[in-house]
């Protein structure tokens, strides 16, 4: 176990019902609320009316910005923090998923700077303050809802690069497991996979580090548990329980519970698959399904160890070789993501090949600005080529 | 899944040589600080000198309180709330196990009270507000150190009552699994005890909810690591590894995360066990490893199916017919406890057959408080039956 901070301090309302109470939430931090939403699917399935609802029963003062997309553009955070500034916003109401949630954390934190707010993504500055941002979660997948993190994409240079500061936590998230209900199946699965993935770049992290049971159990428990109710939720999507448990599992499995003792954790798989988003505007999900496996082809061939137990305890691989089981692990894996309808090739997610080279000089990008010195542009485009 | 709220805000340092960091986290709540704890084994064994060392560095100024005993005692908590009055102290640290911290929790309510904090554990009163609590850990076993709750003991009445707030939840928890080190068997024993109980009780209280797999993955990881490294560690008191492993694991296994979605959780065993130590001063965890295998016993006829999977998947009993099975897994749970010098019986515990009328009376109060209606005096006497 290595030394470690745990600090979480996120308010989780969950259950069928929640989302009533965002309004009581919301006036805790002041009455002036910048309500950040996507492209009007919340207006279509009446989770923005019982929003609405809420916060007009606590009083609040309402602005709104809608129109955030999956890969999130800094375009439109800089308008959100325009419009905050002016209007005196007091806190940001996210009701989305990540994309959502990570465009109403950059308004925070831009709000109470200065200077560029993409500053704080390049890791030229970091954050010092920000507005309370809350969260009514409505696609589980990125468990920003939890932890201090935001992904945004700056769309002149096409970089997707991540921010982190203990003042993005959102003080509250509702978690409502209905709002899951009208979830397309390809974005069920791409939340399956950004959530497993989420999960297992920390537990291979740890590869050569042969004491965190502890935490590799809680990892094989939460890919179990998404994967049986993921598929329970695409036979049928109005599965309570099923969606209830990927809801929370999803959540737990980025909120920091994973990582703790495991070490500087890095993630080169979400490194490569942001080329993919920001280069090709594959979704999240669609990019990890492509990239994660030939990933784990590539670094299990270092120490197959940890892959073989992820064989053996999640697909029940019953080969002695650690090699052979590793490989093995990773074909099962690849083949569940397909099973459930993600894409796990680059012909798959509509990419040519021909974009390799691009791809592996945008992940290097981000891999000089995450200081992963292993990841040169000819490391990743071998891992890349092991993904066609 | 059923609806929960989670929120649980301490911040955790964890391992080997985080103590020394225990004074800038005590200055964030002011310079006044009520240092509580135990016999003097911290000055035995050095954590006493690093803490004041910590606390001088930052400029404390310090009270003391020492002389917690485990099971603690109301009268001590009483004489720490008329000191911090008197003295205007700002906040209180626990350097010790559960007794120490729930003794710096009650004394923290009771400043803010203006009456007597006992109505705090029968229930006639709820906490307002409480001093900031800060602790440093020394024997791993209640979770007090990342949870709201505190128990405490009314000696001239013989209650062993607990009280639950927010404002008793610690703002910084400091552990250093290097502590553990001088744990002796018979504590080092009863610590696993007391967090595989924990964990058990959430875990049964489900006994007829078939979807908590999440939770169950989660608690039998818990257990699995906490029996692992409670042999280990019996066999090696200064295995790092081992201490690390029990340490983080206990916390998370009383910190509100194993019980999230599980509906009210009730703590019988618990319940229970609380009377041999109001009455015979039973150390908590022996009193523990008395009741819960007898409790198990009664509560496993109504419905063996859960009971039957700690079985199958804790302790890998193959019987296909849950009643077995069940029986099985108690049979394991007890020989285990017994295996690491835990006591499984009254007599191994000291305690006289004859007192079982007079203990199902002292838990049929708490029964009462508590609201279990099902345990009435007969029923829990059938239970203490069982421990025999």
């Amino acid at each position: 176990m290595q030394n470690f901070i745990f600090e979480n301090p996120t308010r989780i309302l969950f259950g069928q019902g929640t989302i009533a109470r965002i309004g009581q939430e919301t006036k805790r931090f002041g009455e002036k609320v910048l309500l950040v939403y996507g492209k009007g699917s919340i207006k279509r399935n009446g989770i923005y009316e019982q929003v609405l609802a809420s916060l007009k029963e606590a009083g609040m003062d309402i602005l709104e910005l809608g129109g955030v997309k999956s890969n999130p553009v800094l375009s439109l955070a800089l308008k959100g923090i325009e419009i905050a500034k002016k209007q005196n916003v007091e806190l940001v109401l996210a009701v989305g998923g990540g994309s959502v949630i990570d465009t109403a954390k950059t308004i925070a934190a831009g709000v109470k700077a200065d200077h560029d707010v993409w500053d704080f993504f390049t890791r030229e500055k970091s954050i010092q303050d920000a507005l309370p941002v809350l969260t009514v979660l409505t696609i589980s997948a990125s468990a920003s809802e939890m932890n201090a993190a935001a992904v945004i994409t700056r769309e002149e240079e096409a970089k997707k690069y991540s921010s982190r500061s203990p003042f993005l936590q959102p003080k509250t998230s509702v978690l409502d497991p209905t709002v899951l209900y009208s979830l397309t199946p390809a974005y069920t699965a791409y939340s399956a996979v950004d959530a497993i993935t989420h999960a297992l770049e920390g537990y291979f992290n740890n590869a050569e580090f042969e004491d965190s049971t502890l935490q590799d159990r809680i990892v094989e428990g939460l890919i179990k548990t998404i994967m049986e109710n993921t598929e329970i939720v695409l036979k049928n999507p109005k599965d309570y329980n099923g969606r209830a448990n990927i809801m929370w599992a999803v959540t737990l499995a980025f909120n920091g519970l994973t990582t703790a003792g495991m070490g500087a954790v890095s993630f080169p798989a979400h490194m490569i698959s942001h080329a993919l988003s920001a280069l090709c505007d594959t979704p999240h999900g669609a990019a990890l399904s492509i990239v994660l496996p030939g990933w784990m082809t590539h670094t299990l061939a270092h120490d197959p160890r940890k892959y073989a137990r992820l064989a053996r305890e999640v697909f029940s691989v019953r080969e002695n070789d650690d090699g052979k089981a590793a490989a093995e692990g990773v074909r099962m894996l690849k083949s569940w993501f397909a099973s459930i309808g993600a894409p796990t090739s680059f012909r798959q997610g509509g990419i040519p090949e021909t974009d390799i080279d691009r791809l592996a000089g945008n992940a290097f990008g981000l891999a000089q600005t995450w200081g992963l010195k292993d990841y040169t542009k000819d490391v990743i485009s071998s891992i890349l080529n092991l993904c066609k």
